[in-house]
């Protein structure tokens, strides 16, 4: 099904207009689009008419009556394409398949080491989206598009890596050329904390919050920023890199980044890792001592766990970290004053006491105006929001305004496969 | 002049659309704003139509030809109205007469104590209105709002300043309603640091970047955040109070929030005169000693005098000030990647060697890719940048589409007086 953009009035601002508002569940009937659209009625039943055309909208039950004849209810048809989302991770790799609204079905994980290089890891990458549409007995057909996260600072408008410190030979390769190439469709990359920040914000977790701070600590610390409701990029994109901060402490720990006393060189989960391997080999702490006993690694999983049986050697690895980043957190609060802070990736698994001991910190080294109201919890998506928040990419570009009448006349965004700049 | 609001067929939007193109200089031909705005030129036509009417745009000279008939610029007649616009400081009270662009004439600088509390201030300030009024020839007729800067965190949906450490008596003070019962007009409020950013944004002095940070030495320290190209207030309205970070040294020192190790409180303009003048009541600053012998006091400027003299007690006070903000700088462009950081304020009277010093630290504390563009300068506006930002705030609200459709009926902003939350 396809129309001609001619029939747009205007540059596509109110299709997608009604369509936002729909899609995020702002509004559900026709006097509600209106409402919260400030657009006439008469225009909002123009583009509703659009939209069913397109099989972006399909009539629902009826609302409630507010007084006169009960509304319908027009609902987002979240079906009418499927996307390919994919999060790269430093020693994994996790590809899902979601519709129009970000709900994952079949997704699947497995380890892998992002330093083989960009090509193995993307040929990898498309054996398994190729399975997930085998065994869902998804069409080809129905497919609109690509997101990806990986581990490191992307230039958003081209989708390639730039000088990412845990992704060698990554550095200005074209992952939209490698996969739109495969695929036939367009692709869309960013940096994985960014669309954990972006997943939330999409799943309706941040509470209608504008303004909201993802913090990451998984083997590195990251954030991904939302500022007055959309994601912040910075002007580089590598806004939300609070992992090689100075920490308050002296330090002479040196980060993989070349300096000494980065947060995530003293908190991360391969600090923890290291400290812990330390506090197990001079036999300070008996819990992680059995850990190499028994031959495995000690990780921020295993120092969670040697914590929660009442280590408390692990106990102060774990309460060291939650201080140094809610230090840093602290100064973020200051100067950024978020509604919400929330906390993902793998140490966050620690649970209560990392999130009590940041949360202390943070209430402690902020200014009490900033820490009224601010909630600090953790990220209700947990795994899933790095997915979610790539399907969340794709369709905020697919149905951008500018980018709407780019593929409107073809009836799909695979039109725009090559007219992005890679 | 006025209009029925019925004319518009949307909620103002393409009026401002147009509107803001003008005002803001990225348009200045309807084949231009045809070609920024996306809309037809039936409704650019209709849309001018409309502001000529209300008096805000009127016909320029022909535009270079692009190949057919050269077409006839449009202006925007920034003359169509004036604002007052007022900075209040911890130690003075500048008010000044605006054209609807900015542009300032008629103020007046005068000394003041904030400790004295608001009703006192701000009948100061009306006085000075009131003979800028007289002394310009302005008729009361042509006013159209007042916007105000005050040295704290201020709620600026109701133009109440909220806990500020520096204003005792002013918490939660309406100084909207009491300017607007005094003059009849509408009153909008904001931090002053904030406002500065807006003056340089609106002044075109941010070279068009969309991420800045304005960070203002005085005093205190605090910083005014542009994203994304529009001001980031924060969910409390306190975001840029990066005064009360803490600094990574150890200290001892006391800051005015109670809390220990502030960078205000080890590298503000109140930080270098007390620290002035324990080096010249000691000896070690024969220069300063000159200063305290001649009755005056050690303030951040006479620092800077010394240092100019080769003073080098006063230049290691100036390098070290640089050193302490250019360390929370860096944790700021990890963290937000701005393209620009604009310095003002007293203390950035220093010149060179504190510029120098914060730069070098920026560089040696980030990551090389949020330098990699990094441009770190002087406010071009300086001491103008608060009472243009003033201006800015004012015609922002003014042309907000929710706020258009409120007073157009009425064809001055006026009518709104009363009906802004205080």
């Amino acid at each position: 099904m396809s129309f001609s953009q001619d029939l747009l009035p205007d540059a596509g601002e109110n299709l997608v207009t009604v369509l936002d508002l729909l899609r995020f569940g702002h509004a559900r009937t026709r006097p509600e689009l209106a409402q919260h659209s400030g657009l006439g009625r008469a225009v909002v039943s123009q583009q509703l008419g659009y939209l069913s055309e397109l099989g972006l909208v399909g009539e629902g039950d009826l609302a409630p009556s507010t007084g006169g004849r009960a509304p319908r209810k027009v609902a987002f048809r979240a079906d009418a394409g499927t996307l390919l989302v994919a999060e790269l991770g430093a020693t994994s790799l996790v590809a899902g398949l979601s519709d129009l609204a970000g709900n994952l079905a079949f997704q699947h994980e497995e380890p892998y080491d992002i330093g083989h290089g960009p090509s193995r890891a993307l040929d990898r990458l498309a054996q398994l989206f190729g399975s997930l549409l085998e065994r869902s007995g998804t069409s080809r057909a129905s497919l609109w598009g690509i997101g990806i996260g990986v581990p490191g600072p992307v230039e958003f408008s081209t989708g390639r890596p730039i000088s990412p410190p845990i992704m060698p030979g990554w550095h200005a390769y074209s992952i939209r050329h490698h996969l739109g190439e495969l695929f036939g469709l367009p692709v869309w990359v960013d940096n994985d904390v960014n669309l954990m920040a972006l997943g939330e914000l999409r799943a309706g977790h941040t509470r209608g919050e504008q303004n909201m701070v993802y913090v990451k600590i998984g083997t590195g610390i990251g954030a991904g920023i939302i500022c007055g409701g959309t994601l912040h990029r910075g002007a580089q994109g590598c806004a939300g890199d609070i992992g090689h901060v100075a920490v308050r402490e002296a330090s002479e720990v040196i980060c993989r980044c070349g300096k000494a006393g980065c947060l995530e060189a003293l908190a991360g989960g391969a600090a923890l890792g290291r400290d812990g391997t330390l506090a197990a080999e001079s036999g300070l702490s008996p819990h992680l001592a059995t850990v190499l006993a028994e031959g495995r690694k000690v990780t921020g999983e295993e120092i969670t766990k040697a914590a929660q049986r009442g280590d408390p050697v692990a106990m102060d690895l774990l309460l060291r970290s939650g201080r140094l980043v809610g230090e840093v957190l602290a100064t973020i609060v200051n100067f950024f004053n978020p509604a919400l802070i929330l906390v993902g990736g793998g140490v966050a698994a620690a649970g209560d006491a990392l999130l009590a001991s940041i949360r202390e910190n943070v209430y402690r080294c902020s200014l009490p105006l900033a820490t009224r109201d601010l909630q600090i919890s953790f990220s209700p998506l947990g795994d899933q929001a790095g997915l979610r928040g790539a399907a969340a990419m794709v369709t905020d570009e697919v149905f951008a305004p500018a980018n709407i009448v780019r593929w409107l006349g073809h009836g799909s965004p695979v039109a725009m496969t090559g007219l992005l700049s890679a």
